[in-house]
């Protein structure tokens, strides 16, 4: 393929060892091999997710919107009510696959590039008795960074029977996340982000609460994405037994098997730290020294894996970057869709000292800063 | 991973070019580079499936099952009637996951080892109006192949209303198939059978009419799977324009280029009849040399990719193969799962004279032939 640096929010650049672990023969999905990898998979995401012994890991061929369908059709009844926290177009976008599955959704919207304040959470779920709570932990669309664990204080206190469900595809591997300290029913995530992989896998896990709703329900509604299906498989993979529903991507967990093996090497909280050094870093560069405007409002609610930048250009930016080598993202969100640019920053090229891709974009960025403030 | 030759029915060897087109690092998905990929694979996949030209291609990221989910929850509503034509647990599987959606599903049982009667799928037509048929191509579990082609033909006789749709996971690269010709609306396949690519994407084609279906049918009981979501996104990709609803997984769809590319470079027609000659010659083997009775009850009705074969210690024959380096699957069907193995010999295995694996198979079982008879 090309030799472009990729700088975009996912698919991050994947490390040589996750490469190598990728450009690998096929192997049987029901071999002790295949078996032995799965389990160690399995083991490391519940790690990565800081999930407890009895939370259930859960690795799908998919993209990181299948774990809303997971969400969507296993943990709702159809006419049953989520509250959605919405941050922008991903978490938009779950609300919609909700819909699509029968649920009743009702949203607390936070204002262009700010997240929900917790007040509005505490006086919606006060008011009525929702089956789900669903938040965005970082909207990919505007970088903006949700604080996951107020906000679950706030379930917890106000309304202790509402499911938690974290989109934290954008945050599992490059923000703080506990789910277990924090009480969280569902986090769902995708391979191609902080979590170095390629792209094709949907991970995710489930609380003990949340594995019981779904075996205790009626029939779901979908069929590829069922957990009454999937738990089983995966609670023998766990047990480094083979079991069959549909066959994994064998390659694509091994690749996942290299990257997670890399974070838990790292250390996951040094790994996050030195996201958030990275972020800082690009973010003051950004600001102070070209003088550009973020598209997130505080520092303190701007996502560490991503970095969202208001430009009076981004067409011709992208573009010009594009011709040296750099490849960024446009914008996302339908009001300010040509307004801003996005540069991604997780995985390897925020942790391997010897990639300088952020200094490059950096460098090329600068060079356009005359024509660049909004 | 490991060097042990892999004669199982899917995954399946790839070749050395596909591997190496799978290892390669993350490209963007809106990129103009990843937009000619996936023009090229769309186009090839029209081609492998001899699609006309307004039928609609759909590569997603999942398993073969996916395509089930696709066809279950947009293709047919709540209540509306589906005849299953069953030939083994793959066929039976579709059912369920048709149920799940909320179809009403009747079947036609074959006997075991055999295709359902013409005179069945008839008579159940002819009673009752259907908006879709199922037919799978061939039942992975037992090695049935169905005649795709004389049941077109009996559907369009009786009821040209009734959708045909085809699960061609173990049949497409490896079986005649004309989606165009035989007047098939949706035919959906797996990477990692006879279209050679690592498993991870669900590969599949829709009629003019099955799109229309998809488009103006009420919002589909799905999100991820969803074709009003999918169809402006491939039609996008077909036109070499990026367009975005979930992230593909880049480096499969590129292992897939590979692959669609070695099959047409081969011929198709070429390919399959490879398959012909290769599945001939090992049934041969097994039925003249070593004296066993295959799954299927007649040469016309068994599929080309795999062979099924009784034995009457199948866990013993699998463990001593796999001692010798050989990897081949067990029983899946329930009525016999502890009665016979599956040998699979799909893609490369089949198609490249320097791989003498399926030879190899052949010594390793003529060495136990003594004990085998079930």
């Amino acid at each position: 393929m090309t030799e472009d640096i990729l700088l975009i929010p996912g698919p991050v650049t994947i490390s040589n060892k996750v490469q190598r672990a990728l450009g690998t023969a096929s192997i049987s999905h029901t071999s002790p091999e295949f078996a032995a990898i799965f389990a160690r998979v399995l083991k490391n995401t519940r790690l990565v997710f800081k999930g407890g012994e009895t939370s259930q890991p859960l690795i799908l061929a998919g993209s990181g919107t299948l774990g809303w369908d997971v969400a969507a059709s296993n943990l709702v009844e159809a006419g049953e009510k989520v509250l959605v926290l919405s941050t922008g177009y991903f978490s938009d976008s779950f609300a919609e696959c909700l819909q699509a599955y029968g649920a009743h959704v009702d949203k607390v919207r936070a204002s262009l590039g700010d997240v929900v304040p917790l007040s509005e959470v505490c006086e919606a779920l006060q008011g009525t008795k929702y089956k789900m709570v669903t938040i965005t932990h970082v909207d990919t669309s505007t970088g903006v960074l949700s604080d996951v664990k107020s906000i679950c204080e706030v379930v917890k206190k106000v309304s202790p029977e509402t499911l938690i469900v974290v989109d934290g595809v954008c945050s599992v591997g490059c923000e703080k996340l506990e789910f277990e300290a924090w009480g969280i029913d569902y986090a769902l995530s995708a391979s191609q982000k902080a979590l170095g992989a390629p792209p094709g896998l949907s991970v995710s896990l489930l609380s003990e609460r949340a594995v019981k709703e779904a075996l205790t329900r009626k029939a779901p509604s979908c069929f590829f994405a069922s957990l009454k299906k999937w738990i089983p498989v995966m609670r023998n993979y766990d047990n480094g037994k083979a079991c069959y529903f549909a066959t994994p991507p064998v390659q694509l967990v091994n690749a996942l098997d290299a990257s997670l093996t890399e974070i838990l090497d790292y250390g996951l909280d040094a790994r996050v730290a030195k996201h958030w050094t990275t972020s800082d870093w690009f973010k003051n560069r950004i600001t102070e020294d070209l003088g550009l405007e973020l598209v997130t409002n505080s520092a303190e609610d701007s996502a560490h894996g991503l970095t969202a930048i208001y430009v009076n250009n981004p067409a011709e930016i992208i573009a010009a970057l594009k011709k040296s080598g750099i490849v960024i993202a446009g914008g996302l969100h339908a009001d300010i869709k040509n307004q801003y640019i996005r540069v991604g920053h997780m995985g390897a090229v925020a942790c391997e000292p010897s990639l300088q891709h952020l200094q490059s974009c950096f460098e090329a960025l600068k060079a356009f800063a005359g024509g660049m403030q909004a």
